[in-house]
């Protein structure tokens, strides 16, 4: 795990003070960067800086954006965090230690994301549907949930202690997960050319706009008419399947003869 | 770990949030007892309540005392938490692994505490030599010290993987530490009796007041006319040897003993 490759990402976060509480979380366990999806107003009653206690620099180096996909963008990977999941269209909801190990993988070789939702609602199903794997801290009862801080805490201690080489805290009868072998990541040396590091969500992005405006085009009505819904499970296949930028050019190119055939149609 | 037997202590917090707070992550982690050395008047601005969210009745039932004495009175065993020790003479200052399995081994024959300093200055020496064993969570910089209520939630989910039995997280290197097989919990089966369970801190207190009195009677000038750091030491000695009723009843009859002499003299 390089925890200098890890942001701890805020979707409309809606207490200064938890923001403030976040930064010094993030200082606590040795990660640096926090991007918020909303407006810098939520710093400027100073309730997030007198939180922040000696990490205000979190705060004034916090990136930030108005879109997930924006926050997402330079990224890799991303842990999309839920208290549980509502729908049946979503990757399952891991514990820590199943989702670590691919975090810390994904982290040498790119910049990764652990995404938390506003307080009042948590994350939605389309936000948990832009990120890699989906991950929950446990708890004795489900209600009241974690605080927004109080989930970023858990989230980094355990990050922090991966990082550490520390050992899984494990339920009983679960078995130390291994990282998901992954060619991208399994290349290690001094060969390794720009083409071997896993594509950004950008690029997922850019892939998905073409083949949704493709499949318009081509007449597929996906899923009764519900764009949204192709587009949540569009997303979550491309992102599920860890590709590679060269699996990326390989589909581009599908797209891009497909683009052809419904031009000529 | 029966977690039914834990109270979480704070000695004078200082920020009602920071009480919600804690009963928030106590509730999400199956503890119901916070006792509070210090006035009810930190419940009255109706900010502890608005954090505790859900978890008001365990501000409700809170405990409130005047001293750490009287906090851990009704307890057999207490963890002291610390950033940093900063004098020689209390016990070392060990991780949650290090800990927790003589905790979890104390809260099946008797109560006990966990013990939290204010948010300002922490716990005082004096306080962290009432405790049996003292206990720092691990972070990668020691300024921002965890808030308050971070470290209660980290020490929480400390306790509540080790009562549901998840294995422990370790440092690179370490090994699982076993309790320390202690003659009263070892006893088990139902031929248990008063005398099998383990001394609570009142009890040692007597014990103590009476040591004290017996040696300034004596003539005693314990650490150059310093009876605070003598207070110290010996209460460190008393607590630290966890010894079992039938062993405080032999120090009651030396001391008694004792007494004698020095009425005589």
């Amino acid at each position: 795990m390089n925890l200098e490759h890890l942001e701890i990402v805020l979707v409309h976060p809606e207490t200064p003070r938890n923001v403030g509480s976040v930064a010094r979380a993030c200082k606590n366990f040795g990660v640096g960067r926090i991007c918020i999806v909303g407006s810098p107003e939520i710093l400027v009653d100073g309730w997030a800086k007198a939180t922040a206690h000696s990490s205000t620099e979190l705060l004034d180096s916090a990136r930030f954006v108005a879109t997930l996909e924006e926050a997402l963008a330079p990224h890799s990977f991303a842990i999309g965090t839920a208290n549980r999941v509502r729908k049946g269209k979503l990757p399952p909801l891991q514990l820590p230690h199943e989702v670590l190990p691919d975090l810390a993988q994904a982290t040498r070789s790119g910049t990764c994301a652990i995404v938390f939702g506003p307080e009042s609602r948590g994350l939605t199903d389309m936000d948990l549907a832009c990120c890699t794997r989906l991950m929950r801290i446990p708890t004795e009862v489900d209600q009241p949930s974690l605080n927004l801080s109080q989930a970023v805490l858990v989230a980094l201690q355990e990050c922090w202690r991966h990082a550490k080489g520390w050992s899984p805290s494990l339920p009983p009868g679960a078995v130390p997960v291994a990282a998901i072998p992954d060619g991208s990541t399994l290349v290690s040396g001094a060969t390794r050319s720009d083409d071997d590091a896993p594509p950004a969500f950008s690029e997922f992005d850019l892939l998905l706009a073409r083949v949704e405006s493709l499949m318009a085009k081509a007449g597929f009505r996906p899923y009764v008419g519900n764009p949204e819904s192709f587009h949540l499970a569009a997303r979550r296949s491309l992102s599920r399947g860890r590709f590679e930028r060269r699996d990326l050019r390989t589909f581009l190119t599908m797209v891009k003869t497909l683009e052809r055939l419904t031009g000529r149609k």
